[in-house]
């Protein structure tokens, strides 16, 4: 069970950057037995489908996963630049809970998050899209920034608990360096419907637990 | 961990009854530490569209929760109605694995098993319909073979789990007095794209492992 019971909340407002609306980011963070969580909640980035095509062709060294940003940069700097020019915040801890606020905001749009555990950044994208009209759909996956290899070290748990439903998706993250764009054409991540997104919300928020763990065998790898 | 390691295999063929094809229904008994397992493979029945509007209304006593047929009795004898007349098989055991063959099959189709658990039976209906032409999606449900007040004693949860992915839906079940198309049509369920059914299935067959659980108010009240 990851809900928790009490928190402390720290709100902050963030200036527009680029191509993306000014967003308005809570943090409360929140302590649970055993492990500390921490809940954000974010509104939606909104994509420009017309530049939503541009970004499909891999590079050398690596692009900004985002939609809507045209900026390349070396694998290890990505981390920096979501930081500084989409303000995209880091949870620590390992499991927290991502809270996505106004899902009602039409397709398409992204929730965006960064987490930090086990010594890596990993990027959480819950986007709203309209892959049959006028039935928006919810894709949530995570991406390593990091190569495909060390992607594979681990798994990632996304957690939807409300209204006596409980939906688990567990698999191994992708790298930032593969799109997320197709990881969500593949439908290879959790998919929500609108009836479901509904179940799962609160007010027009959505709750996502994460966690993430390493694969024992990346594990002794790591150690050598 | 559902997985079962070893298996006895019983084969049985089923007779043409009513409206439904002649379906072919393989039994493979498992065992696992700690809870016994069975494993069961059934081919898709065939539904027909023009006949599927045709009980949406409730009917007092009730009537067969399938699809094409328009039997109505007393809810003490769906049980035998849907053994005798669909050969319906029931699988026992707190947990059970059902294996759903030839998942290819053109949309409608549904696979249909009885667990039979916690001094009730259970029915789960897995449809492949499209609800958005030429997309055809997979709907996973229980319902209980009782009143919705039983029903809310318990706890459903059905999982995937192949390829390194993982996904578990948990939920109160229905009563089969209410409508199964109107649990689907409110997208209440287990729901999975094309390909994420496909990323689940191996060789054409979809393994859907299947726990219920009594709650625990509602354990207390039956001993009254």
């Amino acid at each position: 069970m990851w809900y928790v019971s009490s928190c402390r909340a720290v709100t902050q407002s963030a200036p527009e950057q680029g191509n993306f609306p000014p967003h308005h980011l809570t943090h409360h963070h929140r302590h649970h037995r055993p492990h500390p969580h921490l809940r954000h909640h974010a509104r939606p980035h909104h994509l420009h489908h017309q530049e939503a095509g541009l970004h499909t062709a891999q590079v050398t060294p690596c692009m900004c996963p985002l939609f809507s940003c045209q900026w390349e940069g070396h694998l290890e700097v990505v981390v920096p630049h979501l930081r500084q020019m989409h303000r995209v915040d880091i949870l620590q801890g390992a499991e927290i809970v991502f809270l996505a606020t106004d899902m009602h905001l039409p397709a398409p749009a992204d929730w965006i998050i960064m987490h930090s555990c086990l010594g890596h950044h990993f990027l959480l994208v819950l986007r709203k899209q309209e892959r049959h009209e006028g039935h928006p759909q919810f894709f949530a996956t995570m991406m390593l920034i990091g190569t495909p290899t060390q992607a594979d070290c681990f798994t990632y748990r996304l957690e939807l608990n409300r209204n006596h439903r409980r939906l688990k998706w567990e698999a191994t993250p992708r790298s930032v360096l593969e799109c997320v764009d197709s990881v969500i054409t593949d439908g290879d991540c959790l998919v929500l419907n609108t009836s479901l997104a509904q179940l799962f919300s609160d007010n027009g928020s959505l709750a996502i637990g994460i966690a993430i763990t390493a694969t024992e065998v990346c594990s002794s790898e790591a150690e050598m």
